[in-house]
Order: C-alpha cells, then sequence, then structure tokens
C-alpha cells in the first residue's frame, strides 16, 4: 500500500490513498482524514485503506491525478523524528572530515539523534538558505515510520513495529555542526527541516528487497542533474532498523508516527558514489589534500530517487531546490 | 487563564479551562477538544477559553472537581520538547561532576538540546525505573509552550510567541549521560519521557513575576518528603526564554505547540538548595571528596512546585513516584 498526503491549507493535510504508480490516488475515508490519524489507529485504519488501494490498483476506481508539488512530506509534523546514522562508512568519512575519530563503540553502539519533527518539508518544498557560509548539504536516507513502541522493545520482535518506510533528506548545516558538537548536546542549529519522499509504503509493497530490518533499494543522488551516488541501502546498513529500534526504545517508549531514520546511505566502494556532499569533500581532501567541491548553493538542485532491484520506485522523487530567503520558491523542473 | 489536560482515553486528551485556584474546571467546548488544537487555532481559541475561565473564576459556572491523579500533562504528546540549560549555575556543577569544563562559551551561546516529545508524562505518573544502575535523577524546570515561531525570530519580539507556562521535571538517566555525550550526538537514552505540571497558564497569569522572559518565582523540590531546593527561577536564568527562542529559531522554524524548556533551576546561593541530585553531588564532592547521596531508587518520591511572590501555586503540583518496571504505579501521597 502506498501513501500520500495531500496539502489542504491544514497542518497535517489531507491522507491520500495512491495508486501502485504513483499518478492516481484518492483521499482516504473521513475517519482517517490525516496520516496520524492513521498511525493512531493503525489496526482498524489498515483494511480500510488496504482495500482502496487495491481498488485503485485493479482499476475499480479511477482515483484522481497526483501532482507532487501539492503534495507534503507524508508527515507535515511527527511527534519524533529520530535519525541514526547506520552506515559505518558516512560515519568514518564525516569524521574524518571533521578530524574526529570513530567512537571506539561505533560497531557496537549505535548513533542516534533526536530531530526537529514540528516542521517537515514536502517533497518538493525549497530549501531556503539563509546564510551560505553555514555550509548546506544534503543527506540522502532511508527511514521507517513506526507504530507504537513499548520499552525494551527487542530487535527480534521489532519488525512489527515498522508501519511505513520513505526516503529522507536530512538538510544539514556542515559549518553549524563543529562548535555544537563541541558544546555535547547534539545537533540543533545544524540539522534545519528535514524533506521527506512523496510516498511511504507498506513494507511488503517492497517483497523480499525488505529484509532483516534493511529495504535492499539502490537511493540515487542527482546533484544540479549529475548522478552523484546511486547507493545500497541494504547491506552496508550496520545496524538495522530493527537494531536501531532496540537501541532507540532502551529508555522510553516511542508512540506511533515516530519517524527513524538509516542516516546517510554510504557504501565502501568509491564508484557508487556519495549521498551527501561531506562525504566527497572527504574523499577530496584523502586523494588531493583538500576539498574542491564546495557546499550548496542558491539555484541549486538535488533530487533523492530508490530504485529496488525490480526497477520500480516506490517513493516517488525528492526534488528541492535551494532558494534564497527572499527569492520565491519553484518546482525543481523534471 | 489556567489549561489542563484531562485523560479520557484518548492520545491528546481532553482539554480543560481551570479555575485559578485549580480546584474547579469544565472541559473546552467541542471546536477546542484538545490543547494542540487550541494551539493550533490560538488567536481563535483563545477569547473562547478565557471567557470560559473567566465564568468559573466569576462563579458563573461551578465546573467539575479537577483531580489531578486524572490529568495528563498539558501536552500528552508533543510536536517537539526543546530544553535550554539557561542556568550557569547548574551546567558549571554538573559538569564538574563529570569532570568536563564548561564550555568557553557558556554565557554567550545557549545550551539546549532537543528531547523526546512523543510519550510526555501526566503530574502523577510514576517514574518507571528499569535498572537502578542508570542513575536516575529529577531536574525541576520552568517551561514555556510556544506559538508558530518563524525562523531567524529575534529576541526583542519572542514575547509574542509565548502562549503558556508550566512546569517540568526533566528526567535523566544520570550514568547513561557520559557515554552517550562522548558519541557527540547528544543525550537520547539518558534522558527518558518528561513530567508536566498540571496546569499551563497564559504568561499575564503571573503578573509581574513574568518579565524579560523569565518567571520570577520560586521553584520547591520536595524529594522524599523533605524539601531540598527552593530555587529562584528569575534573575539567574542567564539566558532568557526569549534569548532561548531566538537561538533555537536561528536556522528552522517551529510549529505551534512546541515546548522549550529552562533547563534546571539553579542558584549560586547554596542555601537555596538544589533542583536536582547530581547537583547535591557534586557539592558533596567538592565539600567532601566524594558525592553521599546515591541517585534516586524505586520507593522514592519527587514533588515540584513554583510559588510566586505573592504565595500563589500556579502550576499545581508534580508529584512521582519511582518504580519498579513490574510493580503497580500509585499516586503519590500527600
Amino acid at each position: 500500500m502506498k501513501l500520500s498526503t495531500l496539502r489542504d491549507g491544514t497542518r497535517d493535510g489531507r491522507l491520500l490513498v495512491v495508486r501502485r504508480d504513483g499518478h492516481a490516488g484518492t483521499p482516504a475515508p473521513d475517519a482517517w482524514p490525516t496520516m496520524q490519524r492513521a498511525l493512531d489507529h493503525w489496526d482498524e485504519a489498515e483494511p480500510v485503506l488496504r482495500a482502496l488501494a487495491d481498488e485503485l490498483d485493479r482499476g475499480a476506481i479511477e482515483g484522481i491525478p497526483v501532482d507532487p508539488a501539492r503534495l507534503a512530506g507524508p508527515l507535515p509534523r511527527a511527534f519524533e523524528w529520530v535519525d541514526g546514522s547506520a552506515f559505518l562508512n558516512h560515519v568514518i568519512l564525516v569524521r574524518k572530515a571533521r578530524g574526529a575519530e570513530p567512537p571506539p563503540t561505533l560497531e557496537t553502539d549505535p548513533l542516534v539523534y533526536q530531530g526537529g519533527s514540528g516542521d517537515l518539508l514536502g517533497p518538493r518544498d525549497p530549501i531556503v538558505l539563509h546564510d551560505p557560509a553555514w555550509g548546506l548539504d544534503f543527506e540522502s536516507e532511508v527511514a521507517v515510520v513506526l507504530g507504537d513502541v513499548p520499552v525494551g522493545a527487542r530487535a527480534a520482535d521489532a519488525a512489527a513495529h515498522v508501519r511505513l518506510l520513505l526516503l529522507a533528506n536530512d538538510v544539514t548545516l556542515r559549518n553549524l555542526v563543529p562548535t555544537e558538537l563541541a558544546k555535547s548536546f547534539g545537533f540543533f542549529q545544524s540539522k534545519p527541516a528535514t524533506a521527506f519522499s512523496p510516498f511511504a509504503i507498506t513494507p511488503d509493497e517492497l517483497g523480499d528487497a525488505w529484509r532483516g530490518g534493511r529495504a535492499h533499494v539502490r537511493v540515487r543522488s542527482t546533484y544540479n542533474g549529475q548522478v552523484v551516488g546511486d547507493c545500497d541501502a541494504g547491506p552496508e546498513m550496520h545496524f538495522s532498523f530493527f537494531d536501531l529500534i532496540q537501541h532507540i526504545a532502551k529508555t522510553r517508549r516511542f508512540a506511533a508516527g515516530t519517524i527513524l531514520g538509516s542516516g546517510t546511505v554510504s557504501n565502501a566502494d568509491r564508484a557508487r558514489g556519495i549521498s551527501c556532499l561531506a562525504e566527497r569533500r572527504m574523499i577530496e581532501t584523502i586523494e588531493g589534500g583538500a576539498p574542491v567541491t564546495p557546499f550548496m548553493k542558491i539555484g541549486d538542485t538535488i533530487e533523492i530517487e530508490a530504485r529496488t532491484p525490480r526497477g520500480d520506485s516506490p517513493f516517488g522523487v525528492i526534488a528541492q531546490r535551494v532558494v534564497g530567503p527572499d527569492q520565491p520558491s519553484g518546482d525543481v523542473p523534471r
């Protein structure tokens, strides 16, 4: 089942059930007006929404055209956004880039940070850059939406807590990171609003590509029209989503609608490219002594899309343009 | 105006308008069934709720008795919980306690962390301690609930963004902090669910005690029946709530319903006592070479209450008992 949220002037938007091809959809019944409401009562909502999805896929109902420019993220605001950093290649490269050692518990203790979740961007929303000196970067990620997770949840039981999968652009202001981390309270100003893909899908939509708490898809990042990364989100995700769920639930529970990210998708094979500019800058530093690629500037575009082994694009495309604070926003041309 | 949230079996509870003495209240009209809904449409909701509050205070309506044991926190789940650490005496003492230096920007750059907000505790909810080795501590704080805050909001304009004031117990697992901070991604497992006071009040309820973005009230912490702290939340709050708003809004906007905390209320005058056990343990270390006071254990109680200069208790009392994971919860006897 594929779900989406249509902007309708309200804070939470209108839940849409979307045809598998992503081109048509239909508003969910009034009992489930929003994604959060459906997640709050998933056992009741899911069969109703699945029946509608089935009708759309069979052609029994035609639906309305889905315009990605009118979509919010699947959750325009969420009660929690927790982001892991489960691709160790990324952790090692980015820490090298800021002259820091990877933590000694790199392979045994997941890195996660608590992100801001009150304002989440839609797939075509511009990224407003208020100061180019902040060092704007994208981070292409896979994420899951959780149901209610009890404290002490175990990885072995965590599959039942994963409701939906989606993509994220965990926008980062690289030049604000070092001073924030030096204060030891984590990221805050360095993590502005995160953007999400047009569609969130139930795990079964991925078939065998969803296994072991990992999405075995390729995540392609296209920066200013050039493919800069086509990374495998599966095998090198050192901590699976199930591992991350066990980690975050050690001391507290999570409410339905929590979004949990993988961290930047990153492969050790450099031929796969990169899912954030910080990695490319570090590789340039290793190979040539200094970074060459600048961070993002006004007018830049970033597109993030995943492909299944069958070649499907289940989440649709995140396609954002960087704009100045006074510039009109606009869609990324496709 | 004094507001509260009654547990009614739903995730967000039912918004109550409460009489100034805190003993009686009446459900808000159906257009504003929840605190979040009222905050989402504050300009419309506020006059309606104020009219009801006025009727309660005048005795024009009797209302129903308010039982704090049936109250959730004012927001049982919130879209963001951001906690500052604006009392420098606390920062200095707690960092000393873990052998860390205060950051060089201590007096110019506020410390804030992003907390989990999907599961917030009510004023009488037990604190479940799953492992005594985690080092359970309370932290008595003042907090504000924000309206929509635009990116780039300035401290000078921030008063307009403060909708409500309340108290918080920012529960902390001290022994999990050092290894988490060593990973540099901030607190996560070391900050389980935070508890909030029965009542949230509009700033005008404090009269002159709300000035300059600070609540000039005494915050009293009573641990196992003994008053351990009676700290002034006003003058020594180095960064005001207005300063904190400017800090957090530098790179992103905030949605209505964000809760922003002061950090542990702490005074340099030791006669005022402490608002968390970590401070007492540090003082013991300074004075006697080693901490004597253990962290909280099963059966312990903590009560947090504020008094205005007039002697009022505007927020009601947070009164929590520490229980084991298999123990029945129970109210703190008053």
